[in-house]
């Protein structure tokens, strides 16, 4: 059974996903990047930027995961542009250039479905307004028996987590306080006692949590 | 220079420092002890409750240094009993029995203060109507040239970060979403600048985090 599965998500000890503000210039608004700074430092995401070298270790471990047997990917509309409301444009085609690193098809939750977009190198943007099931169940029949990845950001992840449709969650701990922005675990009480959890700090100070469901 | 420090300072993934309805027989709310099991396995905290045995791994390193150089606490009144306003009376001296586990002087920071109340074993508990500051500077006459702990919880231990106050703090992240109680990060936005940090996970799953004052 193809699982459902989120990777390298990153939050701070204050439980934020991203930051406040978001805008073209600042797709995690006050956060920054600060979040993702272990991700970027490793292997996996070196290369993805077209740059060599990269950290080798549990970081690395933890990164290169993100698409191996993935069919699909499901994200929110922040995670796919800074606009909120109707489109005022179709212009846009989100943060990835002409051949985006995902190289499957995508669905982007939003109130305003628009035509499809096709990309180079295998990524298709697919605009649904759906609940987290129904749009599980459409990623689902695109991913060819593949699993389905829930690609973000906090407000996407935690709908999947409340509706437990997630099979399996990487969470990435960062040790700084954002103070404000999106939060991940609201609503969410007691969501370990329908996971085993495994922990390991890296040297980048990161804690890697895995999140299996029982 | 003697330093103020903060121990075993335990918090939810979601940032909660406790639960929510705290009373007499349910010290952290409905927490419960889910925050502290941690703790009370190790080798320090099994022989304070008369029990043998315990583990000795990395939980333990962390748990004994709690009351090492340490020669006065101070507590919030959440900590040291479930009432709030008014004493109605003053027979409640605390949860620790007649001869407690601090054996120092305890600063008890309270609007409503009472006589001091000495105990066995030289703990000694006195009621402060004080700022942070006002209370550390209390505490450190009364510690003998030795460290002040801030003993918690979690509102204490935020109004000293608030303040500028901590030198050392060890904070234990356990693996579970509480969602409601009383949050230890809020309003610190960027603490992290202020402090080196380091984590370290321990097989119990719980990732212990060091903040030492740049």
């Amino acid at each position: 059974m193809p699982r459902v599965r989120v990777h390298n998500f990153s939050v701070s000890l204050d439980g934020f996903g991203t930051g406040e503000g978001q805008s073209l210039d600042a797709p995690f608004g006050h956060a920054q990047m600060r979040l993702h700074e272990w991700a970027l430092e490793t292997l996996t995401f070196r290369a993805m930027q077209g740059k060599p070298g990269g950290g080798a270790g549990v970081d690395e471990a933890f990164a290169r995961s993100w698409n191996q047997g993935i069919g699909a990917e499901i994200m929110g509309r922040g995670k796919f542009g800074p606009q909120h409301g109707a489109w005022t444009d179709e212009k846009w085609k989100g943060w990835w250039g002409d051949n985006p690193v995902f190289h499957t098809p995508v669905f982007v939750l939003t109130h305003h479905p628009r035509p499809a977009v096709q990309m180079e190198g295998g990524t298709t943007f697919h605009f649904l307004d759906a609940s987290p099931a129904e749009a599980l169940a459409t990623a689902r029949d695109a991913a060819g028996g593949l699993d389905v990845r829930i690609g973000g950001g906090p407000t996407t992840v935690r709908e999947f987590l409340a509706a437990d449709l997630i099979d399996h969650m990487h969470v990435a701990l960062v040790p700084i306080v954002l103070g404000r922005g999106v939060r991940l675990w609201d609503g969410l009480e007691g969501l370990e006692r329908r996971f085993d959890i495994e922990s390991v700090t890296s040297p980048s100070g990161t804690t890697h949590l895995t999140f299996t469901r029982r």
